[in-house]
């Protein structure tokens, strides 16, 4: 590593630029501050939308930007959107964080803090304390841990939550929404395909350590499998535990339960991993212990995250709608910020099944 | 998908807690209050190491969380940093981000406020406004555009900038730190090992639109060819634009690449990508087009994503010192927050080459 230290800085001209204030939005809009207050705020539901549009061309046409800082103090919030992922270096993760960044920012000119937090409770629970602190009050998590009261408990302190991956609980009310794919039916579908194919010897390969999504796809692939009278033949194999960081861990442990599946006397034919990164290490672990995949091994993942089109041979995955999700993750967000009496909901969407080349028709293997 | 209203929100029991405050910091460590602000706002360089310590300890018994809205308006910053990437759907840059937001969160309490800036001068200018006015002072921005004149004029409006992926504009003093692995020596070891296995016809794809970064890499490939006199046989081969949104582009535009460089009377034998994601898609193009990979051509990636492990054949790659590069950044930033007057380094990684089995030893072709 080298270092150069440098001398004394560049000058620069500085440009004088006219700062325009809340008051110009209002003169040229012929309005009332509190008006234009309202509508930097999120609170134009009940405006007339002409008057609306006058206000956001007089702030466009003297790009006004609010003081964020002024802004803070006034309204006890701040237009900042708290963002907790397992890990951003989970590529599916990093997806869904940039969709929401995206819409935030474009939409509704909020900015992401974001956070790691590992699947940790503890670490969740810091990270509100600090949005709190901040003042930041609307917050996305993903996050699926089965016990969510910590949540709950930071939404009484005044957080708006919408939590991703993970639906409500059953028979009880919430305060935080719930967006979620239906996961039952993600490890459904891809269990599905494999019986359609003709496979008998199923497996499901998920990390160790519950998550409410982990014990759904759990619950789908046994009900495929049971509904064709396969529940004998299938059998759902746990690894150590993995917290989604996102590296290597996820698809390391595919790698090495490939390699235990591979040696079974009656090994499973068709394979289906927790997620792509689990998929493509079960992939690389049976061509490890030399099956060929699909020829000798059939392998789903569930994300369908792009990389999945770059494996050899090409990955059957399930899609997520991830930017369908952002979107109503990010206005639900918005809409309860302006509006934190209305009711919390859950959004559950669909996936779909996505066939590639890792799946074939089971065919007798001698061994 | 289905929205289940729910109707009046569950009780919590609210528990009790003392709230401490920086004069019971302050009575505990038998110190004053500016001392404790110090310690809390990162100047703590000039502090005996024994006062350090007892403040610290005082924090940690007292459980004491800075009000950071207090704290904003006394110190002109808030305990955010900016990071400013591409893309956060773009593995590298998620693994990157990670790294800093550990760091940043787990050594000195800050947090991040993230953007995608699809390497955008105009959205990189706007985050740059944003952070100002939401009092954020320190900013790590991945970006590696030739032009910087806009990264120093946010740092002249008072932003502690740290730049990674590109190189200080030689002979001349910067006003902002430079922190980047040496391109030019990524892509000439990644060369440099295809010609030791025998390979004369050489290409480095890259997709047009230069940035810092993309030019030092090709220099490397060429000197590298250069010195082994293969100037003759060595093309640099440039896509359509790609701005690493991290979806699917980047190694979309590797597999139409690989399919027109396939068709060449002599084409090449040893292809660089000019990152990984590139060279994940000149591998799953080489093979569309019916060539084995390492067999008929040898491919090398930049980056060493863990992904590269789970190809089919695993890919050589160039490993980028992310966790060290990563510490760096957050220091500088933490540091020049202390005491803006230190002056701006740059600070350049080497990269190390990981043979895996995407290269082979050169053999003659019969078509």
């Amino acid at each position: 590593m080298a270092a150069h230290p440098h001398g004394p800085v560049k000058r620069f001209e500085e440009k004088k630029t006219v700062v325009s204030k809340i008051r110009d939005v209002a003169t040229l809009a012929g309005v009332s501050t509190s008006t234009v207050s309202n509508v930097l705020n999120g609170r134009s539901n009940r405006m007339a939308a002409e008057t609306l549009e006058r206000v956001n061309a007089a702030i466009a046409a003297l790009k006004y930007r609010p003081n964020t800082t002024a802004r803070h103090l006034k309204t006890g919030h701040t237009p900042l959107i708290g963002l907790l992922v397992p890990s951003m270096a989970n590529p599916m993760y990093g997806f869904i964080a940039r969709e929401i960044e995206t819409l935030a920012q474009e939409r509704y000119g909020f900015r992401i803090m974001i956070g790691n937090t590992y699947r940790d409770k503890d670490k969740e629970s810091r990270f509100f304390d600090d949005l709190l602190s901040h003042g930041v009050r609307g917050v996305i998590i993903i996050s699926s841990l089965i016990d969510e009261q910590h949540v709950e408990a930071a939404a009484v302190r005044g957080l708006v939550i919408v939590s991703y991956d993970r639906r409500a609980t059953a028979n009880m009310t919430s305060i935080i929404d719930h967006v979620t794919v239906d996961s039952f039916e993600s490890a459904r579908i891809a269990t599905q395909h494999l019986i359609e194919q003709g496979h008998t010897r199923l497996a499901f390969v998920t990390p160790a350590g519950r998550t409410m999504s982990r014990n759904e796809k759990i619950s789908g692939f046994l009900a495929a499998a049971k509904s064709a009278g396969l529940e004998q033949t299938a059998r759902v194999v746990e690894g150590t535990p993995v917290d989604d960081y996102g590296d290597s861990m996820m698809s390391e442990l595919g790698r090495l339960q490939a390699s235990v599946l591979a040696k079974l006397l009656e090994r499973p034919t068709g394979v289906i991993g927790v997620n792509d990164l689990m998929a493509f290490g079960l992939m690389a672990g049976f061509r490890d212990a030399g099956l060929a995949v699909p020829q000798d091994v059939s392998v789903v993942g569930i994300d369908n995250v792009f990389l999945s089109t770059l494996m050899h041979p090409a990955m059957t995955s399930v899609r997520l709608p991830v930017p369908e999700m952002a979107q109503v993750m990010v206005e639900r967000v918005m809409r309860r910020l302006a509006d934190p009496t209305i009711a919390t909901q859950e959004f559950i969407f669909q996936p779909t099944l996505v066939a590639r080349d890792s799946v074939a028709p089971f065919r007798q293997v001698f061994c």
